[in-house]
């Protein structure tokens, strides 16, 4: 999704993709090779100015021996690893004094039970690293079912994160850019709807967000850019919690285009790929005002339907107003392959909503009879 | 700048390209070959579902033979002539009642001459085809200077147009994109500034015109994609005579993608490249709202700054609501090299025009001391 806006600028994308079929490669040119491999990723970044990500699983002991050897990479190892390593990341907010849930390290289930009845249960088992749209989370009842948790310290993890399940009213996403030069632009912030760990549906910006929380989340999401020298997106993850002093609690970072800011593809002056790219680029940044009153995005998962194609001209013929942005992957049962951008140029969120939701169905299971 | 959209709707892009270096094949996979060379137009034909244009250039007995050997052409030779060939559009004009400048069709100075005295001087010769510009088009003030035209009846060109030379308010322009499958879509109708023969800026909608003359344009322009039964976007340029019935005259007709569209990109639901893809492919249309009030679109000519690249970051940092777009074309001097669109986010037609003309005279300048 950032060719596009590279070709508009006259960036030249070149990708390191796990295979010559993963959707990245239709639209830049690549190279094929294993982002675990440290001698693939030294050859790949001499071929380019800067090297910046769309996921966090390259390993930061690679990283920073990049970062040593003199190639520019953006965000840096320092930063990344925050978004890498969610222990990494609850240890900063604390020293950043931002508001996050009650949260403990543990290394062993005695210690993981103990953590769970001081803060309190039901708590959320996490492993620091590796995971992703809801993997790598368990929610713990109790301090029995705490007891089954030994294969997840059998593993690579050592060191597990285990966090208050916190009672919030929504989530939120908090978006920010920050320049190679320390120039930084704040999105309005949104509301996320999850479904089964997969950020589904967005409203940008957030209906039911008080001005005073929207301006401290922003100022939150300032305070760690800052705090952990990130270049490019960040987005920061939120629990909207009213009954809270802050009025909402950080979850977790990423530090790339984040599938919570597609709605700026269609719904905002300058889209997160083009603000990523600027930032990485070190080019001023752009203006983040939304262009309408409410955007409303929506993910298509894989289902059983695996004629995408086929299925858009039903939800173009019914909602002229979508945009389909298709990512040019196969359909697998729950991939997000997929989303679409309904602008609520009337001001009606809830017609909008209806909209994006019935068309990314109709395209999920190629029928508007689903 | 068909990439982008492309891409989102998992459409490939397959480019016939006059040489390797022209600014089409950065952004898709392409062919180099001649486009007045029939066999080469048929090899590449067979790699393809669907063949469209970006200008009006394809000699028309090649298509005719084309489209008599199967090819799908979008828009088909019987549509786009009247594109190609200024004689046949006003012919056509005529048969569909639509105002236009008076206007003959002359084949010797003679005729010229009488006809200019008929019509009244000053008044416009222009060659039927390969105009483009401002190209192809002589201003003649009286009898004494048509007779000096003699090397314009030796030419290419036997049959030559003269019109009346209309005392306008401003231009417009009036696009519509017409499906394949007969479905059409209006998108508002637009002021053009034009310099040197060259559409300049575009204030989109127009911002001085009454609605009954843009809804009559509009109508306008769908009796025209009806009348010759275009497939793809119709670009209607108009002549807008506050003084005359119908409140506007048909200047010009392009079946492509248009500069007078490019707001589009940044300042519709759909933009022109995107409604061009739907309707040539078949697809439903999608809506043509404007997102904003008011949308700006101003070119940027090579000029004596080469170093566009280095350029951008002053106009972006002076206008972080810019949008910039880079066509990837060597600068040369007059040529149309990329463009600016600034949105009025804030109903200030004024502020984004102001804007969005400093932002191209920085890059076209490289610098904001120009």
């Amino acid at each position: 999704m950032m060719a596009p806006v590279a070709i508009n600028l006259g960036v030249q994308l070149h990708v390191l993709a796990e295979a010559a079929d993963v959707s990245a490669t239709t639209a830049a040119t690549f190279t094929v090779g294993d982002y675990t491999d440290y001698d693939t990723l030294a050859a790949f970044a001499a071929g380019v100015d800067v090297v910046t990500f769309d996921h966090e699983h390259v390993p930061t002991e690679h990283l920073r021996r990049l970062a040593d050897a003199g190639v520019t990479l953006a965000p840096g190892p320092d930063a990344l690893v925050y978004a890498q390593d969610k222990l990494a990341m609850r240890r900063k907010m604390a020293e950043l004094n931002l508001p996050q849930p009650d949260w403990r390290e543990v290394t062993s289930i005695e210690e993981l039970v103990a953590a769970g009845e001081a803060i309190g249960f039901p708590v959320v088992l996490k492993t620091p690293r590796g995971g992703y749209d809801g993997k790598g989370v368990w929610i713990l009842d109790s301090a029995a079912q705490a007891r089954q948790t030994q294969a997840w310290f059998n593993g690579d993890h050592p060191a597990l994160l285990v966090e208050a399940k916190v009672d919030f009213r929504s989530e939120l996403s908090a978006q920010i850019a920050r320049s190679t030069t320390g120039e930084t632009r704040t999105y309005p912030v949104v509301e996320t709807i999850q479904t089964d760990g997969v950020a589904d549906i967005v409203k940008a910006p957030a209906p039911e967000l008080d001005d005073t929380t929207a301006q401290a989340a922003r100022a939150a999401a300032e305070t760690i850019a800052n705090g952990v020298g990130v270049t490019g997106m960040l987005a920061v993850e939120l629990f909207h919690t009213p009954d809270t002093a802050a009025g909402f609690m950080i979850n977790e970072l990423a530090m790339r285009p984040h599938n919570t800011g597609h709605w700026t593809q269609d719904g905002a002056l300058t889209s997160q790929f083009e603000q990523h790219l600027r930032a990485v680029l070190g080019l001023p940044l752009g203006a983040t005002d939304p262009v309408v009153d409410y955007t409303v995005m929506k993910n298509y998962l894989g289902a059983e339907n695996h004629d995408l194609y086929g299925a858009f001209p039903l939800a173009m013929q019914k909602y002229p107003q979508a945009k389909i942005h298709a990512y040019g992957k196969s359909v697998r049962p729950g991939r997000k392959i997929g989303h679409v951008n309904v602008l609520a140029t009337d001001g009606d969120l809830d017609a909008a909503l209806a909209a994006a939701i019935d068309a990314a169905e109709i395209i999920r299971h190629g029928t508007t009879d689903y």
